[in-house]
C-alpha cells in the first residue's frame, strides 16, 4: 500500500556504519546535517519543509543519534538535555504540522522522533539501574556496570477493520476530536500471533468474536514508538458488549457512511481518521477493494 | 496459518482481572495453579505435559505474574528470585523438550517464559534508574519514584522467504547447527514499516534488491519475546553479497532441494529449521502454494 504516511524515508540507514565509530566519526564534519527539533515536535522551514542545521548547532553536551545517509551527507538528531526524562504528549500543533509535511519529511521525523524520545527516556539500565551510555550511533544504549545491552524499543500495536454484511465497526477514544471514529486498536502482548491479538481486542474493547483475520498493511507511528499492524477480519454478528474504560464509544457504520466520511466534510456520521493515520488507508482499502 | 507454536493458548487473558486486585486477590486461593520452571525451562510432568503446582509452592519472596484464566482457575508463574538479573541463554535440552511438548502447552509456556523472563530483566526505572514494582497483575511495573509505567516489551521481527525463479534465498546464522538453514530475519526497527524492514534486511543480510513483499504469518517466539511477522519478497537477480558479520552463508535452494529438507532426513542439501520455527511453516506454506 502507498502513501502510508512516517514509513518511505530515502534515508540509507547505513547500519555498517553504526559498528564502525571510526569511519562514522569521519562522516561527522561540517558536511553533516542536524535535524533542528523543537522539543520532541519538528522545527520547520517557511516552506514547510524539515529545517537542518549542521552539528555546530547542537548543545555540545547534547548525545548525537545517527540517523542514516542522504546521498553522502551523514544526518543526526540531537538528544538535547532539555530532553531528559520528558514524556511531553503530541499537542495539537503538531497534527497541524504533520498535515502539511512532505511524505519523506514525515518519515526522516517519525523516526527521528522515536530514536531521540526513546533516548530521552531510557537513562539508565533497567536490569541493574545505573547510568547508560549511547552506542552504535545512537542505535544502542551500553551499561558499563552490569553489561547489558538495550535496544530502542518498537511496540508491536494491531489495528483493525472489523466487517459484518457491509458494515464496518469503529470505534471512539476519549481523547480523540469530538465525532471522530477510528479503527479498533491494541497492543500485542507477550505470547501472541498478530491474529490471536486482533481476536483478543475486538473480543476485550467491543464484545465481539472475529474470524478470517487478514494482514493489510504496516505503519510506523512515532509516538512514541509503535509498528502499527493493519488487519482485517470478519465478526460473527453485531451485538456490542463495550468496554468503557477503553472506548467512549463503538458503532457500525454502512459503506455509505464509511464513504462520505471519507470524502472530508463535517456532516456525514462520523469525521474519518486523518491521511497520517493508518486507519485512514484501511478505510481506503475497503472502499476500494 | 494453523499449527504455529506458541499461538494458540486456551488462557483466557481476562485483562479486565489485571486492573481489579481485590478481584485478582480473590482468584489467588488454594484452587490457583502455578506453573513450575526449571529456572527459565519449562518443568515437565511424566507424561511430557508442563507441570502445575498451587500458589503455596511459590517462593514466599517470589512475585506472581498473572497469565489468565483456565475455566474458572487462575493461572501463575513465579519470577523467583534466583532468575533476578539472569541472562541464561536457552540451551539444546530446551529445544528437545520443546519438539515433545503439545501445541497448548508450548502456548502457555512462551507467553510465561517472556513474561518471567521480562520481569527477572527489567527491575528498575529506564528513566529514573529507582527499583520498580510489579503492577496490573504482572503486566506492567511502576515506579513509585519518577511515576513511570513500564510494560512487557515485544520486539517485531521480519523472517522472510525471498524467491527468485522457483528458488528460495536461505541463510545460515554461526549459532545455528550443522548443514540447518533458515529464511532470513532481522529486527524492525523505529520509523519502519514491516515492508521497509523487509527489503532493508535482505538488502543488509544478503545484497538482494526485493519487491513484492507480502505477509504471509506471524508468531510469538519466546526467546525472550519476539514477535515474528513471516513475508515473503521476490528477488530482482541472484547475484549474492553476505554480510559475514550478521550470516556464516546464504545460498539459493531450488525447489527439490527445499521439499526435500522438509521431509527430514540428513541426506539433503541442507537441515530444515524445526517444526516449533515459523520459518518452517513458511517453507511449508510455499511448497504447497
Amino acid at each position: 500500500m502507498s502513501g502510508i504516511a512516517f514509513a518511505g524515508a530515502r534515508l540509507n540507514r547505513a547500519d555498517d556504519l553504526r559498528r564502525d565509530p571510526a569511519r562514522l566519526e569521519t562522516l561527522m564534519d561540517w558536511r553533516a546535517r542536524l535535524l533542528k527539533l523543537d522539543g520532541l515536535d519538528p522545527a520547520l522551514d517557511r516552506d514547510g519543509g524539515l529545517e537542518w542545521g549542521t552539528l555546530a548547532d547542537a548543545d555540545p553536551s547534547s548525545e548525537l543519534v545517527f540517523l542514516g545517509l542522504l546521498g553522502e551527507r551523514a544526518c543526526f538528531a540531537e538528544v538535547a538535555p532539555r530532553l531528559i526524562g520528558s514524556v511531553a504528549p503530541p499537542n495539537p500543533a503538531l497534527w497541524r504540522a504533520l498535515a502539511t509535511m512532505e511524505h519523506e519529511d514525515l518519515a526522516i521525523y517519525g523516526a527521528a522522533r522515536s530514536l531521540v524520545d526513546w533516548h530521552a527516556r531510557h537513562r539508565f539500565c533497567a536490569r541493574c539501574g545505573q547510568a547508560t551510555k549511547l552506542s552504535k550511533g545512537g542505535w544502542q544504549r551500553d551499561c558499563a556496570s552490569c553489561g547489558a545491552e538495550h535496544f530502542p524499543r518498537v511496540d508491536p500495536v494491531t489495528i483493525m477493520l472489523v466487517e459484518h454484511d457491509d458494515m464496518l465497526l469503529l470505534g471512539r477514544q476519549p481523547r480523540f476530536p469530538p465525532r471522530r471514529f477510528s479503527a479498533l486498536a491494541g497492543f500485542v502482548e507477550p505470547g501472541e500471533s498478530v491474529e490471536e491479538a486482533v481476536r483478543r481486542e475486538v473480543f476485550e474493547e467491543a464484545g465481539v468474536v472475529v474470524r478470517e483475520v487478514g494482514y493489510v498493511a504496516s505503519q510506523p507511528w512515532p509516538f512514541p514508538s509503535q509498528l502499527m499492524i493493519g488487519c482485517h477480519a470478519m465478526a460473527e454478528d453485531t451485538a456490542l458488549n463495550v468496554d468503557r474504560t477503553e472506548l467512549e464509544e463503538a458503532r457500525w457504520f454502512s459503506r455509505d457512511e464509511v464513504a462520505q466520511a471519507m470524502q472530508g466534510g463535517e456532516d456525514g456520521a462520523f469525521i474519518a481518521p486523518p491521511p497520517h493515520a493508518v486507519a485512514h488507508h484501511l478505510l481506503k482499502w475497503w472502499l476500494e477493494r
